[in-house]
């Protein structure tokens, strides 16, 4: 898992079996030939327990099976689900890419284009092709039962689970059914991000009644890096574990590189395109028009982007809301329009085109991210009428695009002290008839630069328990510079962690079984499966080694906290055994046990009737 | 800021002021002598506001007017305060060093003794020196006008501030009088840790009214660490934040070390005595006894210990509680006295002697950290019969201390699933009379080795908004390995963080000020002061330095995430200017806003209306 070598060398992009790890496939029942991917960590034979099964948004590039040629993309697994429905067409003259597509680079500068021919697809003539349109007509799509095979994580319908969670009403049901699926997407409450030209694609959900998803940003700016930096910072992103990625380029070779991040990705690919339209306008927000803006989408959907950030909810009226805010307008999107707005002093053009850009998205079946383009930007704007109000607006904006058939979700804040986090999640589920919530972080406290994946991660396990369904990350560097490989790593293992916080606290079905397979683990000394069980088993397993490093230790039963003399769990183990073995002792404790229950956990219990 | 070269090198410990900071000391108005010390942060003068005061616990290590010299220890300042009360005596025969006291260690195994002489104080026969004592009889002690100062960080009662928060029925007042912090400690509700023979003390309080404190735990073990390397690493942890230190040495040279440690901490230092009582026996838990714990008592007392963890919740009867458990009892001390329970079939010698124990706490002023030795290890094991039970007893423990004068807080979990933290503040709040709550954490999930820091950040982030009164740091080696320096930063950071972000959401008068400080900072690109209002300034400054490292960047407009031509914060300073500038167009937009918010922000106004 080196850095890329050289700019295009595919042997660089880290590929390969996490440790102590398999990848294994379920393949569909209505759908026999869908291979649901899944991580297999197996545990030591003195475990006597079966191996765990974890979601695995990887793709093939952790399958030993599969030979990964950047510069041919991945396969096209997903093409003939969309080619067999009989409802898109061939588009014969796809839009050609110009020099403003990469922000008129040449020469040495301009990235190389991805060669691998392919087809471009557009739904036929009045076809609703997306899954939210085949959702309502009753259809199952292999899409809908490739995620609800993936959310099970191989459980059964009969396998028993601890039902232990406080949802907030939401609906997360004992076993995911295709149907529920169906009906997730049918009634918008949940999406399943899939361009129809992205056939790369492993369909994943976002949803409140599904597992809590993690976005990655990447993306390079002011020409800061490479083709390769860019594919590898994208499957870097999804070995930890993030389950879509944006791509938040600006600059130059937005186009080539977009191709490249998309050709490769198997996990549904995100982009804001006002900020491509930006540059081709050389930077000059007054310059927009919504002819630029239209190209873009078409330009974008084309090249298979599964969702679009659109900041329509930045209206004019709303602006002036933000004047007496301590940190103003802090998304980009958002102060591009609100800019726009101002120097023409008219209404946000996405908000009066919301329909034709719905149109377009439909024809491709992009699904909608509405950018909170008024989030706060710190603490002290946390909640303010100009993010509420923009956060009704979305709501309108909502049924709008419902009524066009296209998929939505809702972004949210931004900087939110704790006492503030739920009131968020309530208006939202209030205004926007539940479509998914996502969120960025929010970060809990501003006084932390350099550690705001920590600030934010406390928020964002808040949220995703009180029931948004995907978390996009925040990286150390927030605020300071571009993140680099290990920031990426470092944000998205943060929010993973906030993800799967959110899901046991929820009481998902399969949260549970991952948390006690690794305690039992821990608990029994056995090292190895310890770490492998870990969300970074190779970080782990070098904490350990500082320590302790020989081999033998990793079977030893203490640690190096406490020392071989001394070690609670060592201790608790005896205490377990003495439990267990002596027989009148486990008795009389049994009884004891008994007595204090029966005395109602009353304290003062005579010494003598614990002898 | 380097490691210490040799072992005793008094140039090697951190010291000198934090960047862009300046020690500053405000007097006593009752105590004209106690000079309170606050970090001020000065920030550029075009922001035209005044520096910042923060809290700070750094000690004179942090005064450039101060001379260090570990081989002397820190000036003895409370020495007049406790003496001048007088009811304490000089003990004539201070306990002697054994060689049990250090684990026997010899020669070159055998630390050196701090050397430097002083004298040992107790209580006069009969008399209460415990500040619960003081306060009791209506006295305002120079540790409480102390606290008072401090935890007001330089406001003035008539200060006004953002009144915005959620407290859960803590009472905060607007402004911390020597009177209020009398009558907290009074009632129980906030103790002040501060041992008459730990005059080198700058008092703290510690209860649910006052700022949320933090723990970090060092400790050598194993005979890993040099006496040199604890004292910096204690240095190191109050540097960045730390309000209080346990030392959780095992193995040998526990003696020396803490005296070491003790002599040159202004921050309570607290410890787990049966860690060393089991030193003395060997390892062997079955062979304590109480005239050995007894004795370690008198032993820590007499150095000037602030406070003990006495883990006399452990009681025979909930031992089998924890048969069923998926990881047991993993408190070290918990495990211990279970074991010795079990051995012996008999009710722990903690509760059964602990009248006697409170006796010898009372004449020193130690106070109690009752332990949560049946504290869960994981998330299954949470908020089970065996934790409450203990929970239970350390109430009914906590009116036996209170009794005899003693000091108390209750130690809480452990590993607990977010929607399962407010049951144990309300339990404790319930059971425990208001005795302050100190937790580990809680970890929201099992399943990250190696980030526990942030499993746990999140707990302790939830559980301190609830009320807990002290966070105790997890660092990233937890389950792993023993935290080296930087794992030290890395828990006390992330636990600042959670502690300040529960006071902002409590609602702390003091705690917005730093957020928005920071925030305007971060809006007006004054990237010194944003780097040096921050938690972690040096950290900051090199992230932000990666991507724009010229000095000529720390004052450009805009920063390396977007570049020049295309920052969110640039533009919306510019619609802040347009809409102060132009009245004409500020009053349209203000006339527009006025319009929206009288339709009830009613979405679909025409356009017209924006013309």
């Amino acid at each position: 898992m080196n850095k890329p070598t050289g700019p295009l060398d595919p042997t660089a992009i880290p590929t390969g079996e996490r440790p102590g790890s398999r990848k294994v496939y379920q393949a569909g029942e209505r759908w026999p030939d869908i291979r649901v991917p899944f991580r297999e960590v197996a545990v030591h034979p003195s475990a006597g327990e079966p191996a765990l099964t974890l979601y695995d948004p990887s793709g093939p590039y952790t399958d030993p099976a599969v030979t990964i040629d950047i510069d041919k993309g991945l396969p096209r697994t997903r093409e003939p689900w969309v080619v067999s429905r009989g409802d898109v067409e061939i588009v014969e003259t796809p839009r050609e890419v110009k020099p403003e597509d990469n922000g008129f680079a040449s020469g040495a500068g301009l990235a190389p284009q991805f060669t691998a021919p392919r087809r471009v697809y557009r739904a036929r003539a009045g076809a609703g092709v997306t899954q939210l349109d085949y959702a309502r007509r009753g259809i199952v799509t292999p899409e809908m039962e490739y995620v609800a095979i993936r959310e099970n994580l191989r459980r059964k319908a009969s396998d028993p689970f601890i039902k232990d969670g406080e949802s907030f009403g939401a609906e997360i049901p004992d076993f995911v059914t295709p149907e529920f699926v169906r009906d997730e997407v049918a009634r918008g409450r949940a999406i399943i991000p899939a361009n129809i030209n992205h056939t790369e694609l492993e369909p994943m959900a976002i949803g409140r009644n599904f597992l809590v998803k993690v976005n990655a940003n990447i993306g390079n700016s002011a020409v800061l890096s490479t083709v390769a930096d860019e594919v590898d910072k994208l499957v870097w992103s999804i070995r930890w574990g993030a389950d879509t990625v944006m791509d938040l380029s600006t600059g130059r070779n937005i186009h080539n590189i977009r191709d490249w991040i998309v050709r490769n990705s198997p996990v549904p690919i995100g982009t804001v395109p006002i900020y491509q339209a930006l540059e081709k306008v050389n930077g000059i927000a007054e310059d927009l028009t919504w002819e630029v803006f239209r190209d873009t989408l078409i330009e974008q959907a084309e090249q298979g982007v599964d969702y679009f950030t659109i900041h329509a909810g930045v209206r004019l009226p709303f602006i002036p809301l933000t004047a007496k805010r301590v940190t103003g307008i802090v998304s980009r999107g958002g102060s591009i329009m609100a800019k726009w707005c101002l120097a023409h002093h008219r209404e946000n053009f996405l908000y009066e085109r919301f329909e034709e850009i719905c149109e377009i998205m439909r024809a491709y079946d992009v699904s909608f991210s509405l950018g909170d383009g008024l989030r706060p930007g710190s603490i002290a704007d946390a909640n303010d009428e100009a993010q509420f109000a923009e956060l009704r607006t979305l709501g309108e904006l909502t049924k709008v695009a419902w009524k066009h058939g296209v998929q939505v979700m809702i972004e949210g804040p931004g900087h939110v002290p704790m006492h503030k986090i739920k009131a968020n999640m309530d208006e939202q589920l209030k205004h926007c008839h539940e479509a998914p919530f996502y969120t960025l972080g929010p970060l809990t406290t501003d006084v932390a630069p350099g550690y705001d994946h920590i600030t934010s991660a406390i928020g964002a396990a808040m949220i995703g328990w009180f029931g948004t369904a995907m978390l996009c990350y925040v990286t150390p560097k927030e605020h300071l510079g571009l993140p680099d490989r290990d920031d990426v790593k470092q944000g998205v293992i943060a929010y993973k962690i906030a993800a799967h916080a959110a899901d046991l606290a929820k009481g998902h079905p399969t949260a549970r079984a991952w948390d006690d397979a690794l305690s039992r683990a821990r608990f029994e000394f056995r090292w190895e499966d310890q770490f492998n069980l870990g969300l970074d088993p190779e970080t782990a397993r070098e904490f350990h080694d500082e320590t302790l490093p020989k081999e033998a230790m990793k079977t030893a039963h203490f640690c190096s906290m406490c020392g071989p003399k001394f070690c609670s769990m060592k201790i608790s183990q005896d205490i377990r055994d003495a439990a267990r073995q002596q027989n009148e002792v486990a008795s009389g404790m049994d009884e004891m046990a008994k007595k204090f229950r029966d005395t109602g956990g009353e304290i003062l219990v005579p010494v003598t009737a614990a002898e």
